[in-house]
């Protein structure tokens, strides 16, 4: 490599701002952002053991939890900044934020610094309807939708797009999210109908998804609502002390989870033995083990987010945003002429050793 | 709260950018940077016992590690992404390059997205002087500096102002490191001698800084170099696998670290049994036991950089740019009207439901 060439190495990663995020989104249609998603998340989940994975790393406090989620293989690395604050509401703010990086595992600079508060409802929606089209019934056309709160729009059209789903019935303990969520919807193509409780929701439905946000242990769905063949997609429950099924609705079924070791302390099977037998999703989608064993088997994927999709999700994005020409570049690395003389970019555009005096005496 | 305060809740985190910090530090003075960000270590170190901590998260590849370091405390959460990778500089990319982040633990939302790359050397070299200042002879004057690379300078200048060093003793294997070195500390008033060898350099030192950067289990420093009274500031060695001192060395000297199972991995002392006594900086900072026991003993501080140091610099480089009124807004997390509707963000400009249903249907 020459020296002219040295200095034009760039360390200088995509940002993709909010903005951007929703403006590509719209470019591309949620629905494609979506499948592309769900895509690159089965391809990631059937090369499962290229990944460098482990556990969330989980600062709590009083009022929620800030984490922090990386993984890699040989090319790249990723991690997601998520925090779960429920109170957050009240005061104007999301329940959820979150932000994430990609970086070249073979150098460590950061390639993409992007938001990820949209790009999560996206890529928890498409993990959901990827772990549905392999594990529910094929002919399940009725979801109920319990928690009707920010993630609840993507889930609808992810399983109206990918695991063909007609009908969405609503409930909330707020109503006026589900006001939200049925004015939302309106013009997706799915016929929706409006439920005065959890029971009345999940009556009639193939296919059960709570995705509520109370950080504490609460019983959402409970074993004398479930019907033989259902799927639960249970997305709620992700972080110690907050689950959303009745152990008893575990016990009825086959469970499913994306990484055991972090499943059993984040997801609803925190509430069962250690021994409680879990399948893993890439299990499944990579044909070594079987999926739903019967029609009438009720399934559940107890899904906590793993850091595996948020990987695939930003290397949609990244390409996405590239391809389309978008977002701007972070200057958040020092770009160096002598890597090894970090302390040169202090008197870089200094005129004379008068203005190095004036740095080191000041 | 009304709704017109509701949106003006904001969530865009500063962003202080390498060139930004580069201006902070020239108009502030590297000397007042460096002291500043020591003595909020010390603050922080002071109250030990309000932080959460956790060793940090590693990923390894072949030719180098990324890591998380985040750390918090009742009020402030801070992580730092950092890489080491020694090949780098061959294709004119630092070996170590870093970013951070503060955010409000109440909340969750991100306060500060910071560069972290100069912002580590400081912070480095300023728990390097706080740890030389509390067990070095007083009287040290003479330093060794061993390893001249990108964070030499700022190691040499925390010496000179924090624990009144006023000569260095250089060597490194390159010696175009050596001269960069040497040059760049020529307006700083320290006495700078170069020498053939380790050795050499060590002769005569007081205070011994090794701060060399191969990935490997190396024997920089050496029990036969030692002399009584010695303080040996060793930063090098910071991860498993990386080692600079000769395991005598440690066992002739008093040994203190900063945090203790973290350095049981990463310091020198990976090299000794899992028993070999140490005692944690802050416990001497606090009072509540000794530092040097007398004139004559060796003490080596077994440096590896802990998430709290990036907290400390991080919360002074914040409450530098937000007095000099520097540095940008980022958009990284969606400004929401109603915080439930994150499906809402992708219709916000959108005149109509045409719009609407073409994000559906696209």
């Amino acid at each position: 490599m020459t020296p002219q060439n040295k200095a034009l190495t760039t360390v200088h990663p995509l940002y993709l701002s909010a903005p951007d995020a929703v403006a590509l989104v719209r470019r591309k249609g949620l629905k494609a952002c979506i499948a592309g998603i769900a895509e690159n998340i089965r391809e990631d989940f059937l090369r499962w053991h290229d990944f460098d994975k482990s556990a969330r790393v989980a600062n709590h406090s009083r009022d929620g939890v800030i984490e922090l989620m990386p993984i890699s293989d040989d090319n790249a690395y990723s991690f997601k900044y998520v925090n779960g604050h429920p109170k957050n509401t009240a005061i104007g703010l999301s329940t959820v934020m979150a932000f994430g990086v990609l970086a070249d595992v073979a150098t460590g600079a950061p390639t993409l610094v992007s938001e990820l508060t949209l790009t999560t409802a996206m890529r928890t929606a498409a993990t959901s309807a990827l772990a549905a089209r392999t594990l529910a019934r094929p002919d399940s056309r009725v979801m109920a939708l319990i928690g009707n709160g920010a993630q609840s729009e993507f889930q609808a059209i992810a399983f109206q797009h990918l695991v063909s789903i007609d009908t969405v019935r609503l409930f909330d303990i707020d109503p006026a999210a589900t006001a939200k969520l049925a004015t939302n919807l309106a013009g997706s193509g799915l016929k929706v109908q409006v439920c005065a409780s959890t029971r009345e929701a999940v009556q009639g439905a193939d296919i059960v998804t709570t995705v509520t946000a109370d950080k504490q242990y609460a019983t959402i769905l409970t074993a004398d609502m479930l019907a033989p063949g259902m799927h639960i997609n249970a997305v709620g429950g992700d972080c110690p002390g907050k689950t959303e099924l009745e152990a008893a609705v575990l016990e009825a079924a086959k469970v499913f989870v994306e990484f055991t070791p972090q499943s059993r302390i984040e997801g609803d099977i925190q509430q069962m033995p250690a021994d409680f037998a879990v399948t893993e999703l890439w299990e499944v989608l990579a044909g070594q083990k079987a999926g739903r064993d019967s029609e009438t088997q009720i399934t559940v994927f107890d899904s906590v987010g793993f850091a595996l999709e948020d990987f695939s999700a930003l290397r949609f994005m990244h390409g996405a945003a590239l391809e389309a020409g978008m977002g701007d570049r972070l200057a958040l690395i020092p770009q160096m002429v002598d890597p090894k003389n970090l302390f040169g970019t202090l008197l870089q555009d200094a005129a004379n050793t008068a203005c190095a005096s004036q740095l080191l005496a000041a």
